[in-house]
């Protein structure tokens, strides 16, 4: 990694882009000032994470760093806090404007950080920006999608090793050990970072056989048991048997940019169903891609794969079997939930930028999960770029 | 882990001495009606992580399960919700009270949760609930002793093993990496979960060599300057070599209860200072070990730990030499930073069944970061109780 002590890592064109992008919405919204304070968001603007808060001036399309840590970064427009009670009076002593209205992270940041800027911005106008930076970052540059590719290419090589790493008798649990360990040698950052207050993930969803049925508390395409109660979601230590399937859906995260990639594996002859369904997975992706461009609603790459789902009698086991996720597909970036949201009420429309993970899934009782994921970007005029490019047929382990 | 489709998988007498502590701490601020959310209190009230709503009446110190998902649990008080505005209605219909004073956790939720929530219990006194969890939380029971201290023997068991793991010419993140495996094959969940808006890690901190001294956005103890500018925290891929340290921060969460540990190892002689600091650091843990007991101020932890830095002119690089953490232990259990905190302004006062991380620690310039992590719980009448007992001298790799 670059080591540089400057407050903006990114080029000055890169930052004029992104800046350009959420000062556009804000005027939209007459939002003034927008005070920034979220990781996800910070890296969005500078190309790191600070501990502190951007100041964006919506009339003058410029951002202020107020920095609490780390203590060694500084810039043009950097100030060095201890509080953001510090703000105001930097502010006023270096002629920057804090206008009268003002956007906060109501959707990512606590009621109390949000009660206490609110004090220190007092008398002013409140409101949310959270839906902007999420609509300014669901549009990525070419410099994100060059970031976003780059994590395609290295996620794909780790998975088209996944079969050399089975070894006969292993658990879920010790083949995604294995599977962490090619993933973190090839780069792999680790970090998942996912909005909203309660999503928990470590590393990867590896699902065997029926565990692929257990319902999970957390909103993600599949469940599964878990390994303990206190993270109920993906591998729960089931040995992988003959004539299961083995879902890897596993950290595409390798340059603070993510793919999102799935892979069926499977131990021995599968049921017919499950190889159909799987097949029809492809073809759901295989359809969206060509049909998804600019302009497109979002809620009709959903309708579309539910008509290809029906084609093939397969809803009982679309997204799940006892319990039935809302989604197929889900923008992806820093973050693994970005919009836009492919989902029946989504009024998200698609645009060229947009980089979307597909991830139509079906769990076939007695079998597993089948069917893949891939992360795409919607270009000009279609068909959608695919990143993540290991093969999509099922491995035999 | 049990298979189990009950809401609650506490033993009755476990729920009752949790519900009790947070319903006598609701009283005093004659709180009626607590609603919890959040993932790490939820797993305290209930032994599992749900989608919903946990209600707690004061009054008659029950509790009923608003839940969300996963769609296969049950119990006794527990109903099923969409949203949380079914919650009034489903309340009223089974004669279970919502009281005139309502406690939100509006320091882990967001604020578009918190308003919300506001809305569904409209006409309401709203507070603040999260720090009553949270002091509650911080008196351990028996029970969640017993959790911690195994997660502190298998975490042990794997630091013993970390000089093996060392191959020559290894980077920092190479280590890491095999740290890891061995920490995922003995068990650990890789989860790492930490209070506040804006912390994060992946599953170790380890520091070689000046690494140490790179200061990090984040608040814990050390910095380091991390492989991505995205997570700016710990290994940057230094090569370890001679006369350095190399410092072991890694996850102990084996049970849904973390214990928190530190170690450090060396390739070849190191410099005379850093081993000094290193013994400091020892004696100061066991210093406060000795005189942590139920009454004792936190923030007195904290001033003799820096007394016997001063008595050693080791100040310049206690708990870090660029850039000085504010406090030299903290709380943990279900997450890593819980109460009391160790630190010069602390309010906190020591209580029997308090599990505490202290770590004081020091960056020696041109040799790296060197002192211990041990996580001890707090006894009737002292001394503390260490749960991490890999040796604590400095290893040779």
């Amino acid at each position: 990694m670059p080591r540089s002590n400057n407050t903006i890592l990114l080029s000055p064109e890169e930052l004029s882009l992104r800046l350009g992008k959420v000062v556009d919405l804000m005027k939209n919204e007459s939002i003034d000032t927008a005070v920034i304070n979220d990781n996800a968001n910070i890296f969005y603007l500078t190309g790191r994470v600070i501990d502190g808060y951007l100041l964006i001036d919506s009339q003058t399309s410029s951002m202020q760093a107020f920095v609490r840590r780390p203590s060694d970064i500084s810039g043009p427009t950097t100030f060095s806090i201890r509080k953001p009670e510090d703000i105001p009076a930097i502010a006023a002593e270096n002629d920057i404007s804090i206008g009268d209205k003002i956007g906060l992270e109501r959707d990512n940041s606590s009621w109390t950080t949000i009660h206490r800027l609110s004090k220190v911005f007092e008398g002013r106008e409140i409101c949310n920006i959270d839906h902007i930076l999420m609509a300014a970052r669901s549009v990525k540059t070419p410099a994100e999608i060059k970031l976003i590719a780059a994590s395609g290419i290295r996620q794909s090589e780790v998975y088209r090793k996944i079969p050399s790493l089975y070894q006969q008798g292993m658990t879920d649990l010790d083949f995604q050990i294995e599977i962490e360990r090619q993933l973190r040698m090839a780069g792999c950052l680790g970090q998942f970072r996912i909005a909203g207050d309660s999503m928990e993930l470590f590393m990867a969803n590896i699902l065997v056989g029926d565990n692929a049925d257990n319902p999970s508390p957390y909103d993600f395409a599949m469940g599964g048991h878990g390994a303990h109660p206190s993270l109920p979601v993906g591998a729960d230590g089931s040995v992988i048997k003959r004539g299961q399937t083995v879902m890897v859906d596993a950290n595409g995260n390798f340059t603070g940019y993510m793919t999102d990639m799935t892979r069926v594996f499977a131990l021995g002859k599968i049921a017919d169903d499950a190889l159909r369904a799987h097949e029809c997975s492809r073809l759901i992706c295989h359809t969206l891609a060509e049909i998804a461009r600019p302009g497109v609603e979002a809620k009709y790459l959903y309708e579309k794969a539910i008509e290809i789902v029906r084609g093939e009698n397969l809803e009982d086991y679309f997204m799940g079997h006892r319990q039935h996720a809302g989604f197929i597909g889900h923008g992806v970036g820093i973050q693994i939930n970005e919009h836009p949201v492919i989902a029946p009420r989504s009024r998200d429309i698609l645009r060229e930028g947009n980089v979307i993970a597909l991830e139509p899934k079906f769990v076939i009782p007695g079998t597993g999960a089948v069917g893949i994921e891939n992360t795409y970007v919607v270009t000009a005029d279609g068909p959608m770029q695919c990143l993540t490019t290991a093969p999509e047929e099922i491995i035999a382990l």
